[in-house]
């Protein structure tokens, strides 16, 4: 089959690929992401990128306007490479790869957040060795065997178990074929000297790895949080328990739709379950690489890896198919999955470690959320709390140590960036923050302080906030057609609002809002607020009743919390029980690497967890309804943004 | 590399081989056994064959008389090929594939033997239901599972588990990886009724298998017997207990020597160790392949896999290195090794069927006597037993249910027809009872009616009992050379007596009994003897107090207990209290496939046998010298045999 190079501008990558290659998969091929929504069906419009030179062949597509069309314009899901072809990804287009960096500094700043949470927790912290012993899914011990003699002549294994049960209180375990057939030999030439990792593996203590000599300085892991839409990971000394480095990337996934029904239904395509799995596994094998790289680890020490994510995530990193899970009754394959060798699913840290996913308490209630409670401390306090997790879908958890419940609201990727016109990810060029004067003129803050290209999640909070603050969107969320601005507009038959002027942005268009966009984030924040006001009503209680709100999620961080209430997104309580607590998952997940007695505690919360079918609750449709206005209909609810 | 053809006759067999490959390796290339002792060194000189035509070269050895050499006798180890060849293999080099038909005549004896036990132990059987459940390594079971609703969403593995709980009490359930790839659609095309295998895997019990629909009523398990002449396996319909069939055939490592220590040498070599496992699996397949044919099972509704055979056995099985089983302080790798999955070992059932291997106490004694033990039912009783079991090595266990004691000593392959001048094993041709008249004639019976090629162990008991009563030979082994008869003779400066004249025989020469061949017999005895008198001593015992002795190995059944008696093999005792257990260890490992209970008791055997290494005993070299007269130097401890 003839292959072509198609050379991306302006990053200068070079993908090469065969004949009728879409350029979406070329771009990936060569490590460069572009937008798409889609799942490359033609249908987002999202990843639009110019042909400057070579043959190639397009789709028609009423996604490209007439004048796009003729600067060269096309998507570059529906194009197929005919030729060797340059290629100019406009930046609306890209995803930003300084992403990762970026990541890194937010989660440099969670870190903060976390012992910040200490003082709040009038210095106890969240999570903390008092509670939780330090027994990491997988232990180095360095043992000094007695040699055999005529007189103590048990079996080299027998020997080894003998040493380990001495030190250790482990009633049952057990080694592979592989162990053994090297046993013999490395005890020999190691003079009984060996390094013994030992993993947690589903109820029973494995003798995982032997090594000769004392290695037990060096024992390493990494936990991961496997998102819809990023992957990070952290590596640690599973010793000291520090973290050494954290690095994120975008899940590789996102090429093939950017939701999870999106990918479940891709996974029914010939081999779209393999490539999504292997999408994931990608994602996971480089971090690994580039954190084991930048801190000198060899990835032979690393002996265990922890994942969190949703149950559909999970399903695709273990090539389980998901597709159950989106069709009624939603039924997954398993919420609880044995721990394997990471090098079952494809990981490449020591062959023999260890993989162990975070349980989870239904389809669409996952290990991350199970991750975030514990990280949260949810389960060790008396506090009443609730944890908000906003991504695609809002997961909600209420509880505290004596009981816990949890939902999930479909509240769409609108605070994504996705499913609105101008959105896009909390990424450099996006306007995060928005104020408006009373001449209706928007002051904005972009992220990198850069020219703006577009509106992330929390940018839109505080634009409907302000817009409602300045009786531009009325409570219904229509825009108020009598004022005088030449900022509210109409176009093809839609009221929208000017934020950014083209000639002030970074992108060929104004960058606006409109009704229909408002309409979309007013859907998102009512699944999000109703589905909480149901869980608590759920168990007699009010929002005033609670001692605690923890938000969590990947716009968590640039959330500005007043104006999330004035939207009528969270309920208007006091401020200061508000805590942003960023990727609770990841959090949660580092603790459960360096403590197989968290894994415990989280499988005890996975199972004993109430999850509440919303879709059941037949209240549920009438506070949905109700909250699908600014910030509620009914305005008792909300006093401080009454007054 | 250039290929010949060999032709084998009078088999007909044709061996495809590379240039310079050794006759040897071609006859067992194309499954032909050839007589070997010493692995293929040049030292037995038991592989003579006759090059009839082609070109080839051999290395010149003092094994092949001049008068042979003229005749176109070549040792087989020691003649490469270098052409197309025809090879002649006379009888007395080939091993007898009749013996699979006949071990499986000697092992239907020995079920009749087995239900004789039956009335001996006041109609209490050995193995009874009464003592142990019936709960096999691997169970199927048959499930209807409610389909998922919205009231009743848990996932599908949790479904399956939950199922299972209700009807077996399992405290710890684990499952594999390719298992839940497969659950979701296995669960959903069956309309949720599916069969479950669930396997004892160590500590945990394991989902194996899931199939669609109900196959729960096929389930079946092979029970072996890795010994180190020969393997013998049984098929069992794990449902009903039902012994379906039972094979028996060489094991092929004997191309590689007969006894474990020089397997255990030849293993150091290049590939040795693989060549050696090989040749076991191999083994195990045809036996698993020709039964589940002639039965008419699906290979894969084979779901476990037990053996039972001398620790050198069990890593050569598994490929683990057995150097250091040889070399003192002789340890192993393993006595205790985990259940693995068969076809981790290359063994060809379900490929995720399990393979058990019934643990050893030591080195020298392994899960074959362990089988045995359970077999007797030595743990379960008051009376006192002594289990003798005589193979290259005679392993001795002394016990009842309180304790029980064990050790082995090093008898040699005498009374295997090995290290002996005319010794043969036991199968057809082989002279296995002996008479001699006044006049010092013998009368012989040879096993399959035929003509005598050679005496087989019980043979050699017979005979050398005989001659002893009628002073032939002395108390010290030595040949009267005063008793006027042609049939003792002197040649080559060697005593001798002539059992069978060469024109009565089925081979080239007069079938003999040599000094040399005497004395390595009543070394072997004397092993035995002295063993089994230090055993009992050491627990201030005499042979008296025992209640019964059982005797097992390859030659039990054929051997006459009075003559065992007079040359001082057993202690004289009332011979009722002497009983033929046959192959107690295929017995046992059946019992153990059958009974997972019952392997947890062989583990709790193997843990608490005391192990009485006989070389570090100071009386052992004592007791060893006075029994090597006949039958011992002291004749008062032979009261009957004195008479």
């Amino acid at each position: 089959m003839e292959k072509f190079k198609v050379k991306f501008k302006p990053s200068g990558k070079i993908a090469e690929v065969k004949k009728g290659a879409d350029l979406l998969a070329a771009a990936v091929s060569c490590g460069l992401f572009i937008n798409s929504s889609c799942g490359g069906e033609g249908v987002c419009g999202r990843c639009k990128v110019v042909i400057k030179k070579g043959k190639f062949r397009t789709e028609p597509t009423g996604r490209i306007s007439h004048e796009e069309r003729k600067k060269g314009y096309v998507l570059a899901c529906l194009t197929t490479v005919e030729d060797n072809l340059e290629v100019f990804v406009p930046r609306e287009s890209r995803l930003d790869l300084t992403k990762v960096k970026d990541e890194e500094a937010r989660l440099h700043r969670l870190k903060g957040m976390y012992s910040e949470a200490v003082d709040i927790d009038k210095g106890k912290p969240i999570i903390s060795e008092e509670i939780f012993t330090h027994s990491p899914i997988s232990t180095k011990i360095y043992l000094e065997l007695p040699p055999p003699t005529l007189d103590d002549s048990v079996s080299d294994y027998e020997r080894l178990v003998r040493k380990i049960k001495e030190k250790y209180d482990i009633p049952m375990m057990q080694t592979g074929l592989r162990n053994l057939r090297r046993l013999g030999s490395v005890l020999r030439h190691s003079d009984w000297k060996v390094t013994v990792t030992l993993g947690k593996r589903n109820e029973t203590t494995e003798v995982v790895i032997i090594e000769p000599g004392d290695s037990s300085g060096e024992n390493y892991g990494v936990a991961f949080d496997i998102g819809t839409t990023t992957v990070s990971g952290q590596l640690i000394n599973l010793n000291t328990k520090e973290i050494l480095g954290t690095k994120a990337t975008y899940n590789k996934q996102i090429i093939f739709g950017d939701d999870v029904i999106t990918r479940i239904v891709f996974a029914k395509e010939e081999s779209g379950l393999e490539r999504l799995h292997h999408a994931v596994i990608d994602n996971m094998n480089s971090i690994i690489r580039a954190l084991t790289t930048e801190y000198s680890v060899p990835l032979n020490q690393v002996t265990g890896v922890i994942c969190a994510g949703n149950t559909t995530m999970i399903h695709l990193l273990l090539r389980v198919d998901p597709t159950h899970i989106r069709r009624e009754p939603y039924v997954s394959t398993a919420n609880f999955v044995p721990v394997i060798r990471a090098s079952e699913a494809g990981i490449k840290v020591h062959p023999r470690g260890l993989l162990a996913c975070i349980p989870g308490v239904s389809t669409y209630v996952g290990g991350d959320i199970i991750a975030g409670t514990v990280a949260c401390g949810i389960n060790n306090e008396d506090k009443l709390t609730l944890l908000i997790d906003v991504g695609t879908n809002g997961e909600i958890v209420l509880g505290n140590k004596e009981w816990m419940a949890c939902c999930s609201a479909s509240a769409g990727p609108a605070f994504e960036g996705s499913g609105v016109s101008c959105g896009m990810r909390a990424i450099k060029g996006a306007v995060e923050r928005v104020e408006i004067n009373s001449k209706f003129e928007p002051k904005v803050k972009v992220k990198g302080d850069e020219k703006a290209m577009g509106i992330c999640g929390s940018g839109y909070i505080d634009l409907i906030s302000c817009m409602f603050k300045r009786d531009i969107v009325k409570r219904d969320g229509k825009i108020n057609r009598d004022l005088k601005t030449k900022r509210i507009r109409q176009k093809d038959g839609e009221y929208e609002y000017v934020i950014v002027f083209k000639k002030d942005a970074c992108c060929d268009y104004d960058i606006v809002i409109k009704e229909s966009d408002i309409e979309n984030i007013k859907r998102s924040k009512g699944a999000i607020y109703s589905a909480a006001a149901i869980l608590v009503k759920k168990f007699d209680l009010k929002f005033s009743d609670l001692d605690r709100i923890y938000i969590a999620g990947g716009f968590g961080t640039f959330l500005d919390i007043d104006s999330a209430i004035s939207i009528g997104l969270l309920p208007d309580l006091d401020r200061s029980k508000f805590k942003f607590v960023g990727n609770s998952s990841l959090i949660g997940s580092r603790e459960i690497l360096l403590s197989y007695d968290t894994m415990k505690k989280a499988e005890e919360i996975a199972r004993k967890m109430t999850y509440i079918e919303l879709s059941k609750d037949p209240s549920y449709m009438d506070e949905y309804v109700s909250s699908l206005f600014f910030p509620h209909t009914d305005l008792e609810k909300f006093p401080s943004v009454k007054k």
